[in-house]
């Protein structure tokens, strides 16, 4: 099949890959658009050494459906799949990202319980966004935002805006600073989200945030950050990592015109232009880029 | 009056104090007992540029009751203060750590509403520990600890030994390890709580930690620590920043003699003794160094 193949930091076009393998319980999926993620791009920087097809937020096609699916295939019988992590299962496979073959492709292999189907009103470059709108979602699972919560969005990229769309549903007095900030009032924020993916976006996060409040840490980091550990413990800061979110409810989002990603589409490439999509995809203030599976 | 003098990290016994000065609110009390904490250790390696008298921990008498006090005295009028985070308050003193004398000399001032009477039943070297007993009481007050939680405390200090021994009375699955610790199953407890104060500790923290874990920071630490951040984020590791606690539960837990901290007392000085109580306070091994303020 056709496909972008990762391997040592080099992505390259294909026309010789084999289908993916389809193990029980799994569907084979066709894929009609991918949006590319920060973290396809960390991949080709060696953020993780993964060797394969990326590519993790899709749109496809099984049995005359359109599906979108879940990225972590678990092993269900371990100790976090049994006991209802199974997003941490330590066995699991995720799709483009460890051990799975991902969506930059004519075909991908998920199982059959990760896929949700798509509403019939929602576009396939809406529909495309729901992994990173559950991702999004996540936040609201692990910290409780009320109307009187003060959140600041630390970065306004693909990440930052469907974070800052989803905050500001619940009503809370939301802030979002970019890369090029302002002045912001110090130890003033209920909830700081970093998703700026830069030591100085933390830096600043750890800087707004009031004490016993709580930083949501929603990127990855090329390197490791470094904090003042006393601080944080005289202030008793709660530091919060945040990964994948539910599906369904930013389906339902989507479903709703509630939230409407297509502003933040910046470019679709044909799936041979895969290159030069990612070329487009890491320029400073490019948003979303999509790939044409079938083009 | 008789006291300990702290500035330019030099410590010294003098007997030209002046009294404290007693505020609107604030009670004149005789300090009887003071416990050496690693935080008065620490100010005098210039942790906080503190001058004046250290010490926090302490059991005195105020017009002929036996007293102990908490430690950060707030404004009352500031947004922590007025959304019931008054140890956050930005403008508070804090006993021998702030702007404010502390407990290592004959007399110190305190809000009224800071004390606690002792109950008869407990004695004055066991009333001394009710601070450092109630900063390990606050772990339960930010993390939901149950009898099946699988808890290791990454320190057997004095705070270390506090925490275990509050720990243990939840009858969660407790494992407490030392500076020179074994094996530890990597990724598999759900709280961990780092009391050693240095970098290999936190790591070690890191390393036990199971994803969606928690790791409760308590130590104060010398330097600033590095983390692998992109590492916290996929397994959504909470990092909880905790300090002082609730003083009522404390002193409960003393009268019904739930906790004995009286095997932990290593050495008794006499205030004009200060320097050689510290040296002794320092040694490796020692746990907690009192300081008999008559004598």
């Amino acid at each position: 099949m056709r496909g972008a193949w990762l391997e040592n930091r080099q992505l390259v076009f294909r026309d010789d890959l084999p289908l993916p393998v389809v193990r029980e319980g799994e569907a084979l999926v066709r894929v009609l658009v991918a949006g590319i993620c920060n973290t396809d791009i960390e991949l080709t920087r060696g953020y993780y050494p993964y060797a394969g097809v990326p590519g993790h937020e899709f749109l496809g096609e099984l049995e005359g459906k359109r599906v979108v699916g879940e990225i972590n295939a678990s092993c269900g019988a371990c100790e976090a799949c049994t006991h209802g992590r199974p997003t941490h299962c330590e066995r699991r496979t995720v799709l483009g990202i460890k051990d799975r073959d991902g969506a930059f492709a004519e075909y991908l292999a998920l199982p059959v319980e990760n896929l949700h189907v798509v509403p019939d009103n929602v576009e396939n470059e809406v529909a495309v966004f729901t992994e990173p709108l559950a991702a999004a979602l996540e936040i609201q699972e692990q910290v409780r935002i009320e109307r009187e919560t003060r959140v600041l969005v630390v970065g306004n990229g693909k990440l930052g805006r469907l974070i800052a769309a989803s905050l500001a549903l619940t009503g809370c007095r939301l802030t979002v600073i970019g890369r090029q900030h302002g002045e912001i009032a110090p130890r003033s924020f209920d909830v700081v989200v970093e998703c700026s993916g830069n030591a100085d976006g933390f830096t600043l996060a750890r800087n707004a945030v009031r004490p016993r409040g709580t930083i949501v840490m929603k990127s990855t980091y090329a390197g490791d950050l470094t904090f003042n550990a006393s601080a944080l413990v005289v202030d008793e800061v709660t530091l919060l990592g945040s990964r994948c979110g539910p599906f369904a409810p930013a389906l339902q989002l989507l479903a709703e015109g509630k939230i409407d990603p297509r502003p933040m589409i910046d470019a679709r490439y044909p799936l041979n232009d895969v290159n030069a999509a990612f070329a487009h995809a890491e320029q400073p203030g490019v948003l979303k880029v999509l790939l044409d599976i079938r083009g």
